[in-house]
Order: structure tokens, then sequence, then C-alpha cells
């Protein structure tokens, strides 16, 4: 088991730093944020300002190194890597994939880079809001690109580890799926809580649960919910898109017909769709990732819905 | 305290059902739903599925008449209200206000008619989802139009009694408010679900707190919400336009300038508001219901956020 160096220690670099630790893992850290590193020194954690030094040592040890900065400072991080650990084993946790990908080609194109984004969050952040157990049962992508699986599997060995499942895909299908399901929810939270405040303090009394709920991640902080939404605008823009055009329809199809019918049946169906999703029987599969075709199979059993449980050797265990 | 006739034991009618005999009030009920009436007698209660005979007995007792039935539903209850006890004190709990007042007008114009419709809700429905504690702590609307208010602290009275606050307001104000804070973000729940699951099994197999929040209304029963947002049409539509325009100017900035910072704080301020709107200081306020301009004062509180929390005699005790 590979040691991991972790930059940048709010929810998600915290949380990473902890579910490594907890899983037997030699691990320090580093950020820029003196409050975080104190708080986590005071956890008894090996954390120091000190990124270059943090990644020194991991080019020395052979460490993993996990990029947890929000996409906004990722430039500055791969510049410190490209200078202190350039042919490191290296990840990242932020929310598009095909923007850093790029990125890292061009500022540390020697590192065995392999993308990944877990799927959990919080409105809450920093170091205080992080947890070793957030991951446990949640999706971990860990972008399978075609080439030698090995980086992949040392990524996907991590996120096993701290507890998660491991959703194989590209760079691509990563931010045209998370444009959907993450970034859009954001922007329609966001319209959803102006629409309603604006319609003044009786509106505020009378809202309940299906405004408290649409409105939750509108509460996040903005920067971050911005830097997130901004950074996937080429796959946003056609979601937002296709929002307008059913939301058109819908106030079309009122004011014509006086019916919403289409639009909610539609909309049930992918909520029962959802739901499917997560309780449906599952077949057991394996996968050698020293086979041929391997990466285009992994990425095969993400986009069916499918996860990988277990890695043994080079044989990966999966749920499809 | 007046007895109870409840018409209609689903999720709201079963609760305010049981919600008044908790308060120890004399409660009978009907329902069309021999299914509903055979759970809520095998917790025996005293209900029926003669509407005709239910009705007569409030007549005869002066009961409180309270409808809880779908607004799809409502003509034909009205006719047998208008037939058995066209007199009586009567509220429905169904989530417009203006059409089944304009309804009522027309079909039982000698009742004492004060719409209500409390602010709670469950994805679940049918007498088994119902609860006597379903109203604690939620806002109750009672419309307070001009006239004489001795019919709205009647039914007023009920819903304190059955653990909620008081919300006075127009008819036309409520349909304005909720058209922002429950219908529309029912529709944005069915346009997130849709777009969601058209990402297929990759997109649902990612989707974690934000989908999940914001699509849980669309899971509901797609009957219901079509009656209650299509009969809401004269305020919902204005409330769609605005959210098109804000996702359309979203979609745009996004697209020229790549900025969704004037979206995202616009939600945040929203989000905020409604956080705020839970957590203020509040002062006491009394209103003599037998006083000038009573009904006014009422809507005026309403329209501050306001609420009735007490009454006694013709005083109502309000925070606002």
């Amino acid at each position: 088991m590979r040691d991991v160096c972790v930059v940048g220690l709010g929810l998600i670099g915290g949380s990473v730093l902890r579910a490594a630790a907890r899983a037997g893992r030699k691990v320090w850290g580093a950020a820029e944020a003196p409050e975080d590193v104190a708080a986590a020194t005071a956890d008894g954690f090996d954390v120091h300002t000190d990124v270059g030094a943090a990644l020194r040592r991991a080019a020395e040890q052979d460490a993993i190194v996990v990029l947890a900065v929000p996409l906004t400072a990722i430039d500055a991080v791969l510049g410190a890597v490209a200078e202190h650990a350039p042919r490191c084993v290296l990840t990242d946790v932020t929310s598009v994939k095909r923007p850093v990908s790029e990125r890292v080609g061009r500022l540390v194109p020697n590192a065995a880079f392999v993308g990944g984004h877990p799927m959990t969050g919080s409105t809450r952040s920093g170091w205080a809001a992080g947890d070793a157990a957030l991951f446990d049962g949640a999706a971990w992508v860990i972008c399978a690109e075609d080439g030698d699986l090995t980086p992949w599997a040392e990524i996907a060995r991590l996120a096993l580890d701290a507890g998660a499942h491991v959703v194989p895909t590209s760079a691509a299908e990563h931010d045209a799926a998370v444009a959907r399901i993450s970034h859009l929810p954001h922007i329609l939270s966001a319209v959803l809580a102006s629409v309603g405040a604006q319609g003044g303090p009786l509106a505020m009394a009378l809202a309940a649960g299906s405004f408290t709920d649409g409105t939750r991640v509108a509460g996040g902080r903005p920067e971050l919910t911005t830097a997130m939404t901004e950074g996937n605008r080429e796959a946003l823009l056609p979601a937002i898109d296709e929002a307008l055009g059913m939301l058109g329809a819908a106030r079309g199809a009122l004011a014509s017909t006086g019916s919403l019918r289409a639009t909610i049946m539609s909309g049930h169906r992918g909520a029962t769709e959802l739901a499917q999703s997560r309780t449906r029987e599952r077949a057991e599969v394996r996968i050698d990732l020293a086979g041929p075709e391997a990466a285009h199979a992994l990425r095969t059993l993400g986009a069916q819905g499918g996860r990988v449980t277990a890695l043994d050797g080079t044989v990966a265990t999966a749920a499809v």
C-alpha cells in the first residue's frame, strides 16, 4: 500500500487524509490555509503549510499525491507538483475531469495522472467538516483512459480503502453526467431560491418540504458552487438547454391546454429510474486489468451503471 | 369546541381527523375510498362511505365540515354539501384557494366558508400515511377575507388545536405565494429528474445529495402533483416565467462571459432569507377579531411573515 500525500485539507482533502489513515496507510498533507493545518495538527495529523516539502517527500517515498484544492487553485498546485514531484502517481478530487486532465497534460506531462471524483459533499466546508467515513458507500469516479491501468488500480485501491465503490468512466462522460446530476441541480436550486424569496415574507413563511429540499444546495458557499459549475461550462450548457426546453414546454402546455401531465409524468419516470438504480439486483463480474481492452471494459461497466467493489492484484470485482 | 366532520380520509384528511380527536373534539368522517374507510375503522374511528349521512349529521350537530379531497373531486363534494349541509361552517385543505372559493360561492353560497391550507405533506398518501402530529409546528393558511370573522376564528381554532400556527392571508396572495414555494418546486423537480435520467445509468450511478434532494417531490404521485399545479395555473404561469427568465439569463451569462456568479449569488441570498425567516426574533402582537379592520390587520400580519399562535375569545395572539 502506497503512502498518501494530500494537498488541500478542506472537507474532501481532510476526509481523504482521515480515511486513508483509517485504512492503515501512512499519510501526510499540506495546505495553504493555516486554519485547516492548525486544526489537522491538533487532531494529530502530520500536516504542514509547506506544500513543496510535502510533495518532495511524496517523490522520495513514491507516494500517491491527491490534489484536493478547488479548480481555481489547480494550476498553482500543479506548478508545485511539476517542480517537486513531476513523476508521481497523481489524482485529484475536483468536480470536473476534462479541464483538469488537460491542465495536467500541459503542466505535469510526466506524472502518472488518473482523474478522480468522489460523489459526496456537504454544505459545510473546511477541515472540521471532514470525516473518515465521508466516502463510506459513496460512488468515487476514477477515470479509465486507454493505456497502462497500473496507476488506475493504485487510485481505485485508495478509493476502495476509503469505503467507496469505484465508478470507471472517461473524463468526457463524467463531465456530461455530473452536469446533469450535480451542476444543473445547483443552478435550478439557485433559480428556485431566488424566485421563491421574491415572494417576500409570506412566501418564506409558507415554504415547506418541497422548497426546503429544492433550495438546500443554494445555501452552500457561493464561491465553491460558482467555481464548480463554471468549470464545467462545456458540458453544463447543453444540460441547461435541455432544462430550458423542458421548462418552456411546460409553460407552453400550461398556458395553452392547461396540462402539466407530460412534464410531471416525465419527472416521475426520472425519479423512478433513480430509485430503481439504487435498489436493483446486480450481477458480479470480473475484469482483468492486465487483459486486452481492459480500459474499454471498465468504461462500459461505468456506462451501464456498474461499479468496481474490490481489487485483488490485477483482477477487479465489479457489480453491474 | 365544535365537532368536526372530515370528508376525505387520505394523508391530510386522515391527519385532520386524528389531530382533532387528539385535541378532544368529537370527530367523524366519510370517504368514497373503501380502503381508507376500512383502515380508519380498524383504527377505531367513526367513519363511513356514506358522505351524505356524514354531512347530514354535521348539519344537525352544527359541526365544522372539512373538505379533504383533491381539487378534482371538489365540485362533486360541494354538490353533496349543498344538498345535506348547505349552511355549515366549511373549510378545505386543498392547495389552491381562489379556484375553491369561486366554486364554493357558486355551489354552496350559504355556507360559512373559510379556505384553509396546511403547509405540510408527504410523498406518501392514504389513511395509513396520516398522523395526528402531522401539523405540529407547521404553517396552516386560513384565508381572512373582509366581513364577520367568527367562522375564521372557528377554523383557526381547529388548526391551532391540531398543533399548527395560523397564517392569515387572502386567497389571491396565498395562491401567488404557493406558486413560488410549492408548485414551482414540483415543476423544477420534474424537469431535473427528467434531464438527469436522460444521462442514463452512469448519471444515475453518480447522483448524490443535490440530485436526490432536488428530485424528491418528482417521486410523488403524478396525479396529485398534476391536479395541484394545474389547479393554480393563473398564479403558476408568472412564477414559471420568472424561473425561465432567470435560467435563460444564467445560460446566456455562462455562454458569453463564462460567469454564473449573478445566478448563484441571487440563489444564496434567497436561501439566506429562508433561513433567517425561520430563526429571526419575533414580536408578540394582539389582534381583536371583533375590532374594525380586523381582517385587514390579519392579512397584513400574514404579508409580514407573521402568524397567529393562540386564540382567546375574539383576541388573537400573534408573532410577527
